[in-house]
């Protein structure tokens, strides 16, 4: 049964893996709950990668900036990226704020909607603000960081996402556990 | 011990994969090799994909023609992929014509030195043209394709491969059965 995501290519027959795709705020918790779901899934012997910032930006994406155009490019590159990584049948996790309803419709356009698996971090602004980890809010309040996600640029909340993680409310581990229960027997 | 080739990335700590490149004349048994290397290697249980003109053109690389600019960025997306998937822990068959030694340098730069496996596939023209399983050859002799390798534009053999692979003078299978015995224990 070929269920490949690029008909015309090779020999063996896979099954494609699903790309969990994190969307939420800067500091929302995307990236942690990426690398420990990429750890527990380890864990059951399950196939998985993050793609993030940390090697997308850094290599493939690297040439973009961040006017309208490229940022456009640079979800499409991601999406066509996991789309790749999903077809090898490695369960792909993409965390990125992804913070535009048409960014991420095309996204699942590209992967196919029945892999894509949409996942809101749902951690409120005020949440995100206090942590501020990197130091990006205080940036972007103060005029720094222009186009700044939630504070001067919008954050466009998936209207039906396939999941929610409270990740201001609840434990990292327990966001994972939701997603593996969530997804059991699919991944 | 990090290996990651992506050093500020994730919690898992993995040896990254091998990237077999295939590099050779159109229709000199690049996909084939590709294609029957991916099925060995998954009866031996070793995890790879095989990255080439059918998943790359159709999707990633979509927006890029045939300019010297577009061919240099096809090749530099190229090798940027392959590091991730070989960053995933994944054996990664890279078939393309890739005819230029500089472009070939820049893609080992990318992904490694000590990842990267050049395999020269050396069918020689005669017999790749006599083939001319997609009719390419009678096109470029009759100026419809222009800039083809090795008819009117060069190929650069590597000076150095880390194999050449006879796939005029061999069969696929014997082909095959050289990359895994040369890779034995490596892979």
């Amino acid at each position: 049964m070929s269920k490949n995501l690029f008909p015309n290519k090779g020999l063996i027959k896979r099954e494609p893996s699903k790309v969990i795709w994190l969307t939420g705020l800067s500091g929302s918790g995307k990236s942690t709950i990426a690398n420990e779901l990429e750890v527990a899934l380890e864990d059951m012997g399950i196939k998985s990668y993050v793609l993030d910032g940390d090697n997308l930006r850094v290599g493939l994406n690297k040439d973009l900036g961040f006017s309208d155009d490229d940022r456009k490019e640079n979800m499409r590159r991601i999406a066509e990226v996991a789309k790749l990584f999903a077809d090898s049948g490695t369960v792909t996790i993409a965390a990125f704020i992804s913070p535009f309803k048409a960014e991420r419709a095309e996204c699942k356009e590209i992967i196919g909607a029945e892999n894509f698996v949409e996942c809101h971090v749902d951690t409120s602004l005020e949440v995100c603000e206090a942590r501020d980890v990197k130091g990006l809010y205080a940036k972007a309040r103060a005029g720094i960081i222009p186009n700044f996600t939630g504070i001067d640029s919008p954050y466009e909340e998936p209207s039906n996402p396939d999941m929610v993680l409270e990740a201001g409310v609840f434990t990292i581990s327990e966001c994972v556990d939701k997603i593996l229960t969530q997804m059991k027997g699919k991944l």
